[in-house]
């Protein structure tokens, strides 16, 4: 195993051991009467997943700091916004997705009013677990991921997606969904991390242009999978853009030209990681790990 | 008009004002794509309503610092944070309901998906505000909130208010419903403006008390309101509770005893509240007016 799959592995080992002690803690202090909830938010947040945007957390605060626990707490934020997100994207009203990782979505395991409780309690948690960290930047990474994960980020993307959908393709759209639906969560990683191991400015904006090449070609990526339905490899439904309607990068420039417009943003984030990290860090091994899932 | 009821029009114009600068600067930044979302977001943003919430905030600030602009970032927040649930609260998979505030509700006119991404955004737009506040306290101030309106506090009575529907009505689940459901959230704006004001640890103590009987009582006025059916005063369907299989105070001890709970409850709110500010001050008249809905 490669030296950074085995630090991937690690941080995916902290995180998973923080989200769970989390929602042990919150199991603990709850009253039967609210366990239909806990277990819903349970079952989508320990489901696995590949953990990217608290492990980008974490990899972007260890290139500064590399004693990584203090960070844990916004690790656990992002992906409870990510998570929050799936939810209520995968329900009826929204894209009604009956997979998700491989297993029934939430609302097809706990109904529909469950599934969007869990969701507005991921979010809320996320907050709750940054703001009582008691971190000395705490309030300033709070700021960045709320800025970014809200109605001027992932929301409008999510808006975009929807509003959009059926609508003549145009690329102009897409980069606007690309870069908030996907990009803006991974910016939020990126700068919660940084923030908190004190980078400089000048860091935290190169961080910004890695996470926005990064996330879009994540997109483009997560586009092509989509589009050559590999239900196994996604863990969930494929061929679904279609269906929707959804604008997407392969419809509008063709599959071999997707492939090369994602090889030429991960060359740029590559180049942004390492204006963060130096040569060859793992920020540039992850957006090479990236690509290599369409290779 | 008296001093009491000039101040609470004062707050709702402080807090008016700040939410709709809040919105016009949001669409300002916002592309035309995300628009319909927007529109949703401030279609219930600024419809009215009583702003009680806030104005807890705002007066239990002003009980120790007269000066309240610093706290208004959050009094707009825990506005957004009941705003959001009453739009999710309102979707067909949880109450279903066609009117507030004697408007249509969102979903009705925007679709459930927008109000569904209006909600998250409104959530997320709370915490965006109260960390780019800077205020000294405002780590503290979002701790208290996020831990009461998330899956330990509102979320929790929300949960235990569906769950339970249609199961054998007892007092104690109604008493949990109520604590959770309504009193979490008047509590964490009363928290809110103490620790924002510097407030000492006892006084805290007293408005956690206050936020708790007042919570109690307006929600046993509002069950009461709901029986009698007044749509014109409630501005939104009303009957529903028997309906949807709802554990409501009245049905269990009867509407005179209610009516005398709730004046117990007020009775109590207003005993913690000369605690919190001396006698006859503003938090104790509020907590008199609430019960003046239904005598």
């Amino acid at each position: 195993m490669s030296e950074y799959q085995k630090r991937y592995d690690a941080f995916v080992r902290l995180i998973e051991d923080y989200l769970t002690a989390c929602m042990d803690r919150l199991v603990r202090e709850s009253s039967p009467y609210a366990q239909p909830l806990t277990e819903a938010m349970r079952y989508s947040l320990l489901s696995g997943g590949k953990r990217l945007r608290p492990v980008l957390l974490l990899a972007s605060h260890a290139a500064f700091k590399e004693e990584v626990t203090p960070a844990l707490p916004f690790a656990a934020g992002v992906e409870m916004i990510h998570c929050y997100s799936l939810i209520h994207d995968d329900l009826p009203c929204m894209d009604d997705d009956a997979l998700r990782r491989g297993q029934p979505t939430n609302h097809m395991v706990y109904g529909e009013a469950m599934a969007l409780l869990a969701g507005d309690a991921l979010l809320n948690l996320a907050f709750e677990e940054m703001s009582a960290s008691g971190h000395e930047h705490a309030l300033k990474a709070i700021a960045a991921v709320a800025g970014r994960s809200g109605s001027r980020g992932m929301i409008a993307g999510q808006t975009a997606d929807i509003a959009l959908s059926h609508q003549r393709p145009e690329k102009d759209k897409a980069r606007y969904i690309h870069q908030h639906k996907t990009a803006d969560l991974i910016s939020a990683a990126v700068q919660a991390g940084l923030i908190l191991a004190g980078a400089p400015e000048a860091r935290l904006k190169a961080g910004e242009r890695y996470a926005r090449h990064l996330g879009v070609a994540f997109q483009i990526v997560d586009d092509l999978l989509d589009l050559r339905g590999d239900v196994k490899l996604l863990g969930k439904d494929t061929h679904k853009d279609q269906a929707l309607g959804k604008i997407t990068w392969p419809a509008l420039v063709g599959e071999a030209q997707s492939q090369k417009d994602a090889a030429t943003e991960i060359a740029l984030a590559k180049q942004a990681a390492e204006e963060v990290e130096g040569p060859a860090g793992f920020l540039s091994e992850l957006a090479l790990n990236t690509l290599n899932r369409v290779q």
